[in-house]
């Protein structure tokens, strides 16, 4: 089940060390303004190596167009993109491939494959994102010309948690410093929340806050198609997170309706809320209001710490000390990754809902 | 879109006010002993009016099974069921028909259809939710095959937090109290924080912990097919349902990669966990040890408060006085919808995983 | 899988001696009017016993909606629709309920499913088709919105082929004898035919040719949603057809390229073809000329006359008399059934092509 | 919509003079021994340019394996497939790119998308076959595990009718003559119905039989997911195909039930028909008997003879005289592709029906 989405599908394909990994979009109406400089532009900001504080893996990541583009615009066809593996030294798994990493898929995809490629952690290696990263980068063109953009920025790491930002902040500070956070003043800490859990031998987990702006209403279909029930699907399948938060979303819990419901107003003919504890989305259908999610990011589980596993091949007690250049955090790589999946789930609404013609532009 | 699932599918009809509501399951094997009363007992659980904690509407609710079963066993062809809505007083709502009451669908609906069945919220009420328990009546049985049983229990009432409780505790006490608290000495505060809403006329959200117990190692499918997607889409689909958590949910963002990574070790040569932070679930796959997910449930919006809010048809200002009996607490009522998706979402993947046949038992 | 479409969606239920049969139509926007009346119109077209060439079964099939309407006109949500049993004598199939009838799905099911309810098929009876009626029915409403209108008329009944017949013809003959033939000098051939049949406790198979007029260039959408790939899928997938044609159909075989290709021209700014040898589909992609279809609907497989068959259970030789009333022809009967196909799949592609709102007309 | 399936799925991609063209298999159960060489066997049965009949451009279309198999066998991970376009002359189509071909797909893909690739038909060319091919090799290793193997023979071009050929003659002789048929006495007929069509700048059509062997019984799912309704929408969607016939096919219209039933009987404890009119396949679930398909296929649109036609961007009529080389008779070059689809439809059914593992074999 490599295939995300009802009208605007992507499918991805590939593992950390073999060939290389790649991604077809289709349904992306024809006439589309597309290049492959803007899928590499996004896979570059999810690119590891851009600073000592994360992984050293120097990955070159090339992306290239090989379908559904013509002089420059999109056909309508399925949009196919490649990036070859260039930089995939294997060395290093060969000695614990029976061995089950504490926190890695390796067990689960053990036991349901039976044959698997351990290089890398193969399928279920971080590099798996590069596809959904290109696909978000065609969802998010095709956003654009509706006037709906996606942020997402790094709110904490570890205990380390941002001030708050304002939109402005978010839009022009994020990507200026290594963590992406919004709030410059924030920066340092949550560096050094990094750098600690480096020094340590081990990972550290974070937050990351999602933003959709313009998101026009009447995206969503319920029951089971509604648009809060997609985005997190979608983001809870991002390898790491283990929560997913809409508007107010797990401080709902402690409100009482007359706090937590928006009270709305007429605004030059448009309906609006004061407030946005919904997070731009009732009943499963966006407002008008800015969508609003925020995820919770698990510690990296490769660390270089001594860790009691178990042999899956002999079913005995084992320890394992995981060696190579790993990223002690993921948090302020996901950010593209995050972004990339709501433009996704924000495309293919956009087109269920009629808000975008399926065939073209 | 008012299916659920690929292979266990579920789809639902009804409104609160019209002639009926029912569910089709679609794909469940055949052999599986089922009657109506499997299906009763479980629309009980969710009915309010058992006690003065919850709406005093007497909904009869009973459901009849139209198609799929032959001699008390399923045939493999489509179960439907419908449930006849009997109590269905729609006066209160003519007059606020074109005021959109915060916090609700209202708007999103108005904008999106142009014409909606405006009684007691039509599609989507919180009656929605028959149609999911009713099929999940059905998953549960199912799984209950395979030894699998699910478990929801109320962990919150706004402010008030319920004490730790034991796996038997959640077994055993969490039906025995009208707020479905598994610790019998919170029930209480809990208790109280929800009167305390009602006599303030407001409502109040809360907390429900979802367990499943006897999940084989395997379900799910890398990387748009996981099983903590497709929970996270199931449960924050659920109306009022604002975050959901997998194992150690949000705490995760906090930790360091050696306390969140679970040991494994060897136990009778099965792989077992020492702890529990993955939720059950890595990489996307079950790994054996209990499914934990947890649900964050908005205050219900409908409040006899006054608010501010819009004349949807003749976009101004208005205020709104919401009469009529609600809730001002669905979370003790939500547990029984929380424990179907998650049936939903576990059969469907027991079947695309070839761990239970597709055609019969 | 008994849900048919991805944007205009029907799921059906039911068996034959059941509490009852229904449908779900999800998708169709909003607005709509739509009344118990137009559903009930198609499904008496369909209905046996009304003539001495069909079954006496007395269906009295009324079909109530029980969702999705509200005030007259659709609101969007699901559509549910139920037809009871009520003349449902089963007594005749006890006797041969572990015997393979020749020619039927007995067999299949028996394999596949182990329990199966064999009174009158269950669910492999013709009855079935109440519910792609029902759908159809919907379906049909919403495309004449659009100008499109959908005719199926008898072309052959056994060895009995009707004689050539005009558009004004289909339109006004076909209903006005029962074995819905468009020619009106053929009727008696064709009624012959079926009554040879079943004077000699046999049946007989014939076509059934179908129209869609109207029908906008644009529709389908390659390589594996293609137009005509789901019209073949949609008719081959009713009970008893063996062959579906496009266009010249199997006559394109023996053709000449400059034979086969229909030259276009332009006629008021409209491109059209002179002749119609493509059937309105070139490419997967309706061109705007009439679709155009024939199916091959077989000879009913319960016959009186003796048959050498198995006995599923035992697993030995058996001879079968079937009795009870039997269709010695359905081909009049399929014709309703066809076109509600159609109507399901030009549906579908309306709203998938963005010809049709998805949310509301 | 360029993905097929449902449990065995294939999503291709690309166009006749773009970069490549490819296919990504998901779904494909680990475990399997898969190579390029494979996959190229397949692509080099569909070749043209393999003898003076058809087309004399010499693609080289060489396969590799970009994904989803490691050490030589599947891993359960999506395997991605890719061919590069080597030999792509598209000087010929900029001259002709606003005349609509007649019998192309040429005027509805430049209605539906507006902007299009236009070289060699862009998408709609017969190219699009290699990716339906290259999947359908990894569908044929994985039915083979289980028996099941397909063969397609050409029967007719033209008017030239092949002789009756025995299975043997089918799977030995199909693949010793540049026409693909069973019957060698037929060869010469067949092979001067192309060159005779050749010699005119004409273009002729055919028919084609595809059978599947060892098909065990319980494949397909009423209603809505039938076997013989999925293998009609697989083979109605190869460009070109007209008509589709199961089993007895339009035969099945002027057969009386006693003549088109097939008589059971057990053999060796196995039930089993004494004639297969029914195309081992009743009530869409397949009997255990081969499944006979058989499509009739139009002669290729792209002639050399003056055709009149319309110049889709001016909207005036206009003549076109269209150029290249271009094969007389694409029916001895569909039969792999037919097989392919068919391929996918029994893959698809096969893990549908729990009768292969989805996850591993």
């Amino acid at each position: 089940m490599n295939t995300f989405g009802r009208a605007f599908r992507l499918t991805t394909f590939g593992e950390s060390h073999g060939p290389g990994l790649g991604a077809i979009v289709d349904g992306c109406p024809a006439g589309l303004e597309l290049a492959a400089a803007d899928v590499q532009g996004e896979l570059d900001r999810r690119r590891p190596g851009q600073s000592r504080l994360t992984s050293q893996r120097a990955e070159a990541d090339r992306a290239e167009i090989l379908s559904g583009v013509f002089e420059g615009k999109t056909t309508g066809m399925p949009i196919a993109m490649l990036v070859r593996n260039v930089d995939a030294d294997s060395s290093a798994y060969g000695e614990i491939k029976d061995l089950a990493r504490p926190g890695h898929a390796d067990l689960g995809y053990f036991l349901k494959y039976g044959h698997r490629d351990y290089r890398g952690g193969g399928r279920s290696s971080g590099r798996e994102t590069l596809g959904r990263v290109a696909g978000g980068a065609v969802a998010k063109k095709l956003l654009a010309l509706k006037g709906i953009s996606i942020y997402a920025h790094t709110t904490a790491i570890g205990d380390a948690i941002a001030g708050e930002a304002s939109l402005d902040d978010v839009i022009n500070n994020t990507y200026k410093n290594p963590v992406h956070c919004a709030d410059l003043a924030s920066v340092d800490a949550l560096s050094e929340a990094i750098e600690a859990a480096k020094r340590h031998g081990d990972s550290v987990g974070g937050t990351v806050e999602i933003l959709a702006l313009g998101v026009p209403p009447g995206l969503g279909s319920p029951v089971f198609g509604k648009l809060d029930a997609g985005l997190a699907g979608a983001l809870m399948g991002i390898g790491g997170v283990k929560s997913v938060e809409i508007g107010a979303g797990i401080d709902a819990a402690r409100l009482q309706g007359s706090e937590m419901n928006d009270e709305l107003y007429v605004d030059d003919g448009q309906v609006k809320a004061k407030t946005n504890h919904a997070g731009g989305i009732l009943g499963g259908i966006s407002t008008g209001m800015p969508v609003v999610c925020r995820i919770a990011v698990k510690p990296t589980p490769s660390i270089s710490k001594k860790q009691r596993t178990v042999n899956m091949r002999t079913r005995e007690d084992a320890t394992i000390e995981i060696k190579g250049r790993h990223d002690p955090c993921i948090v302020p790589r996901i950010g593209p990754v995050a972004e990339a999946m709501m433009a996704l789930v924000l495309a293919d609404h956009m087109i269920l809902s009629g808000l975008l013609g399926p065939d073209h532009i």
